[in-house]
């Protein structure tokens, strides 16, 4: 049977949400006061599950040194104490909603692990609110 | 790939497991102290999963206020301060174990979502104590 | 310097707040929902603080064995799974508002701890309201 | 002897550390990562201690409606989803440091609180940096 | 359909990652400062899982009495304050990573619960590593 | 008025409780399953309060870098995947209660902090379990 290993990370960012297409009033009446033009922000947590098999020899199903190596290049390093609107290119074209932050996370981190490893992206916008993805 | 929203609210209420074709020494022994005639309490904690598509005009599964909305309307507004066996109809012949309430919580938001998100209830009675529906 | 140690504990409680000197519409408007005749309920948390000086034979300011037995006898046995209103002789003619439970709470410690021994009660009603006593 | 309550609130703010007395070099060595220029953002979550006697009519140290209103007015409607350094009046001219923003946030509330209640102020800007105000 | 019930446990012990079979130079290599020939020790909280079908006439799944006795019996009597390496049989040839305690403890269970009920066990070595097993 | 910051930090260890003036059996009855010989652990979690005026430069009590490097060198770096009782030479000779410990961090803290700075270290043992020095 596989087994899953999880591990957190945070990053502190400024956001708007945002539809260029859309007028700016109804940006203002779908996102509310989440499309203040100067910004709002968020400490993210993520929470990043890798499963797969346990390695008899170490007893580990990965090298946690690696899965947060990851994390902190493709991640951290360019999303805290960071615009995402502004300064994180993924979200030039793209609006940052908690659902689309994850969908890039898992992106950027399911193209550097090993095919072998299933992953799953949990990511916490507030204490309150959080997504999953995959599902 | 599906995405998984989360929204939390919390009602505070006081209950008794009772099962009235029982005897009462039956009760007492099946429930313990959960059996107190005059009632006893919790800090609930509710958690609904809604699972679904991002919708690539909003960058949202959902728009959160519409859960928040549904869950004032169907659940807080019905359970907060409130005393489930005597004041919550769906408990008037019902043993308000922290199983039956979520399920009824579920049925209950269940048929005001549309079909295309699936649901599922976490329900805390108490941090140490909690239960999913479904499985 | 004196060194302050720490015990918590749970009960769960069913509770009505409701002055008896006062019209049912005078109770209604200033307790509001917590004013159901029925009762509502919480998982109340209550964190004991024992302020001494560390024995230096044992390491301990004091053994926590000592305190929380005096927690399960005078408080935990008392008010867990119980009506405060109903069951509790202290709540008999006393408001069982989270201020009054604390300071119920200091006083029946208080007289069984050695006096060399400084106590603050602080209680959680709910994660988010809680009291310290005395401040 | 007196009772303290506590309430808390949160709000999600953009920010960003500078001086602008200083060079951007010296900016940036001292505020690192908190200087950038397009703003950074956290999950602001406020404390607020009131101290005082408990009425003996209500069992209450103050109604936290009171409270809660106090902060709503005060600080939640005007710092939530808002930028810090451009949308706040009180930051154009202060560094928005969590030190300086709960030092503002006590000012704003004490000068509307009875004097008879002590105030205290304790500011998250993550789970783990946190002040208080006053010490 | 079915419902999961969690109950949670704690356990507080001392072990040391290490490969007997591996020279002192790749064990160090490997598992780093978790190689300490002293051991170093972790808070072990385990989150229980089980999932079945209500029933009708007490409300539960199962009663949480007889998951938590033996969670007593077969895991914290025999983990709690113990040296993992040195005290527990199943680790004499076994590295207790937090991956293998948790299949050891399913295992354990496992062998216990009746088959109608489905079992995963959580564990966390801290609150930022933890493990699912079976993931 | 001066204004308190805190930082956190967190070290996972092994220890036993044991005085070495007394009999196996007195240590046995006095300190129970703290007393085996082969050890057990915790995750520690040191909470570090530094009270001090701001700066009106920078709007910082103190450069929270100059705080966690303090911690690192002189505790975390120390104790961190160590065996107390065997590794720190500070309890060689001093039993590691979570009270010595955290007189032990206080002290080792305080003289390398400026006079100014009035300090206090909070330390938990395990999530229910912690101290503050000085009271």
């Amino acid at each position: 049977m596989r087994l899953a290993v999880y591990r957190k990370a945070t990053f502190n960012a400024a956001h708007r949400l945002h539809n260029p297409t859309w007028s700016d009033e109804k940006n203002q009446k779908v996102f509310g006061l989440c499309n203040n033009p100067n910004f709002h922000g968020h400490n993210y947590q993520l929470e990043l599950k890798v499963v797969g098999e346990v390695d008899p020899e170490t007893g580990y199903v990965i090298d946690l040194k690696i899965v947060s190596d990851l994390i902190k290049e493709l991640i951290t390093d360019r999303f805290d104490h960071r615009n995402l609107n502004l300064d994180v290119k993924e979200f030039q074209h793209l609006n940052p909603t908690v659902e689309n932050i994850a969908i890039v996370i898992y992106d950027l981190l399911r193209e550097r692990f090993d095919p072998k490893y299933e992953l799953q992206v949990r990511l916490y916008e507030t204490p309150r609110n959080f997504v999953d993805y995959p599902a």
